[in-house]
């Protein structure tokens, strides 16, 4: 077995990994490999990560909130500061656009996220404290323990197993995180990783506090997520890998927020379509194909009406696809992934506008897809005609009326988003009340008049939803500070003697002036 | 087979039962069977009552609060009219005392709980509802669908399944309740969803709003479970049970809020014994033999330290577990299972101090029993001396120190509350600095100098804990107005029209002024 592979990050080192295997990242856009190499970690590294992670968990827990603001504000400066390379690996890694994509979106939604995070540690108002005087009963959110953070392919920074939302979700509240890289970009994750520790170091945090595998074997996994030193696990990807952590965790009573997979359904409805149905077209096109369709919210679901404004939707789209040049997919499993479940849905009953082929070009890539299925066969295979074609294919399905598109909105899985187009002089208004409640209650983002990608990082943003699409529909995986809640548990004080309630439930309001919940009022104020 | 039983409550309707079985109550003084007849459903009954739960959802989602609170406070009025009779029939059903028990604090608090939530349902705060004006970005908490609650044996008000907390806190979310009876108080059960149904009539509430069967087959639970018409389950009741639910509600990616055993360690440090051990014994004895032990808050583990302090504690509280008549237990069930518990308790080392037998007098009782066991011994069987003894027992663990004490916490698994005794001298104070953070960790009701049971109805309770005291650390059963949110989805609006947002989430600011986080600021005001 050879050694020449990158250390792994555990209890505060970079050390050699107790390897089970090596890989290497590929360049998407060639689909030849990178030259490093990079280790498969035995349960020796997780053991060994899982010991370290729950030594750490009380140190960080009576860390000073400031403390851990500190941290990741210099972590973010980090980032910014090693930039180039960092998009640079990225884009060799995954064969997104260095621009504006890598360096001029996701880089500094990250670092601004990092920063979100900061703010909300310190100022506290995320651990919703509540107070009665009276009966003196505080309570607020608390950290949770050590979380387990796996990250997707498709965004090396923002979802960065060592970087992205869950990472600064989980530390912000208090937590030690054990990062998990996405093997299609080890580099990126090492580069992030990397500045993590030296921003551990300079703002005083115990080294283990953050600590990063670069890959572990699919039994080591569950067998991680269900050991008694994990506290949470944070994932973002694909349903099949979603669900056998989730089963792994509920075994073993252990909170874990799913981000898998989800189709987000647009209903176009007829009276938007005539008044506008050509810049619809452009939005849907553009939000199918940002990033080659590779985005958690690609409308990959359009439901239409019959008719002639639908035929020239349908043709306006298929134009569109056809003259974008598809981008590279993130890899082999994507590129192959995407060709089945276009096949899938063409079994189930679809055809094909356009696409469905792989074209004779270098790298990962696989036609715009755009395909199309009638209501009556969409209600004769629901499940099927609900596989999720990650990448460049979004499904047009055309309803007979009103009775049909309800029947099919009934028939919609749990999904992150879900939004409606109409008119804008009412004359949709009657069948949106109708579908409007139907796609309201199977979405945890409901949009008007827009299309799903572009995911604010805002307090009031949901980035959730019902089952399969997540696995809880009461939690955000985005929007600050909500997500921090994720990762927390209710932590009561009854009777507790004042010197010994922690700051943000003491009488006096602790630096910052949180909001706190005293007495039924919401305030900045001390109690009493 | 015979159909002399009570009717079950389904679609709006007292209806004959599909019935697979009867059973009747037993009165717990006599051990007599009362005369009732009550049928065990089978899955014809929970298909019916699923299919009018799912019916009625949408309307319920879409009806004013304040309708939701009217139902919830004549129901409340209802039950306070005809106290005297539901008192009775719970005090034969159950043993427990009608005064001041069941007529004087657990009625009172559950019509209490009622109209908290309809106070929490008109006004809206719990929904917290989060609005960004720059971006359009709307959130808060709406209802989750049909809730199946199913509630314990030992409070037959207050966590009834058709008119307690679950059931008060899904209903004020705006959803549908499916209440299973307990079947060790099917007549209590049956006068208060008589009175459920008429409130809803005159709430002008779609009648299947509220639907409750006595009984079904195990099987049938876990299918109810696992429905796909079922959205929720609030369950309070033993480990075993809420384990099997747990798993089919698992298995179909939907939330199940369970309330299981507890421990509830105390923690008496030497001070505090040396101050007023005397005093310390009389609390612990009140409070473990309450309600014959049978709280899910019960102090059922003591942990002191070796002296002869210690020694004068487990004297005094002998004293007083002897010098109790020991009170009838809920069931046979409840009687058999405590004797099983003691028995292992004994098995895996632990001493009787007193009790440890079934007396030779009427009905279900069981002698107030004290055990004891060194804390090396713990430390050996830390699993079989956790084992919940559900009744008028508990274990004193004696530590021979600060280092095996710290040892013996962090063994301990997830309680719904611990607390920790101190003397007021700070003599205590070092070793409450090092224990507090470990036992702070694994509960959700941390208590200084108090006994755990006494659980307030207050804003700022969690009754609640990391697992398995619950199967999520994040959710109380207990206090309005967070108990609502588990029973709910995170819904956002992103670009919706003002018309069509719900009322929480306009610019204007509805009736009552619900406190709203508009651009990162709570307030009572409108937006904009």
């Amino acid at each position: 077995m050879t050694t020449d592979f990158h250390p792994v990050l555990i209890a505060g080192q970079w050390r050699p990994a107790q390897a089970a295997g090596v890989f290497h990242a590929e360049n998407p856009a060639t689909g030849e490999p990178l030259p490093d190499q990079y280790p498969v970690s035995t349960w020796a590294d997780c053991d060994a990560a899982l010991a370290a992670a729950a030594q750490v968990a009380p140190v960080l827990r009576a860390a000073p909130p400031q403390q851990i603001a500190d941290f990741l504000t210099r972590f973010a400066a980090r980032i910014e500061e090693r930039a180039a390379e960092i998009v640079e690996m990225a884009h060799l890694e995954t064969a997104l656009p260095k621009s504006p994509r890598l360096a001029g979106v996701e880089l500094p939604r990250t670092t601004g996220q990092l920063r979100q995070a900061a703010a909300a540690a310190t100022e506290g108002s995320w651990a919703l404290p509540t107070i009665d005087t009276k009966l003196n009963i505080r309570s607020c959110f608390e950290p949770i323990g050590p979380v387990l953070v796996l990250g997707p392919n498709n965004f090396p920074f923002a979802y960065n197993s060592a970087a992205g939302g869950d990472f600064a979700s989980a530390f912000a509240a208090g937590n030690p995180v054990i990062a998990k890289a996405h093997p299609s970009h080890p580099g990126t994750t090492c580069l992030l990783a990397w500045e993590a520790a030296l921003a551990l170091r300079e703002s005083g945090l115990p080294a283990s506090a953050v600590q990063m595998l670069y890959h572990i074997q699919n039994e080591d996994g569950l067998r991680l997520v269900g050991d008694h030193r994990l506290a949470a696990v944070g994932f973002t990807g694909s349903r099949a890998a979603g669900l056998r952590l989730k089963a792994a965790a509920d075994a073993a009573g252990k909170p874990a927020f799913l981000e898998m997979s989800s189709l987000n359904p647009v209903v176009i409805l007829p009276g938007a379509l005539a008044e506008r149905g050509a810049d619809i077209a452009g939005e849907f096109v553009a939000s199918s194909l940002m990033a080659c369709g590779q985005m958690c919210t690609k409308p990959g679901i359009v439901l239409l009406f019959e008719g002639a404004e639908t035929d020239a939707f349908i043709a306006a789209a298929k134009q569109r696809f056809e003259a974008t040049p598809p981008a590279p997919l993130l890899s082999a499993a994507v590129a192959r992934g995407l060709r089945e479940s276009v096949l899938a849905l063409q079994n189930a009953g679809a055809s094909i506008v356009t696409g469905g082929v792989s074209p004779d070009v270098t790298g990962y890539r696989f036609a715009n897809t755009l395909l199309s299925v009638s209501g009556a066969q969409f209600l004769a295979e629901p499940e099927k005609l609900q596989t999720e074609a990650f990448g460049n294919a979004s499904l047009c399905v055309v309803a007979d009326g009103a009775e049909q598109a309800a029947a099919i909105l009934a028939r919609f899985d749990g999904n992150l988003t879900g939004g409606i187009y109409s008119d804008t002089r009412g004359g949709d208004d009657p069948l949106y009340s109708r579908l409007a409640p139907l796609l309201r209650a199977r979405v945890g983002r409901f949009l008007n008049d827009k299309m799903p990608t572009g995911v604010a990082v805002n307090p009031a943003m949901n980035h959730g939803g019902p089952y399969p699409a997540t696995g809880h529909p009461a939690f955000t995986a985005v929007g600050i500070p909500a997500s921090l809640r994720r990762f927390a548990m209710l932590a009561c004080y009854d009777n507790v003697r004042p010197e010994r309630l922690p700051a943000l439930l003491r009488d006096q309001s602790p630096h910052g002036g949180p909001w706190r919940l005293i007495d039924g009022a919401w305030t900045r104020s001390n109690a009493l």
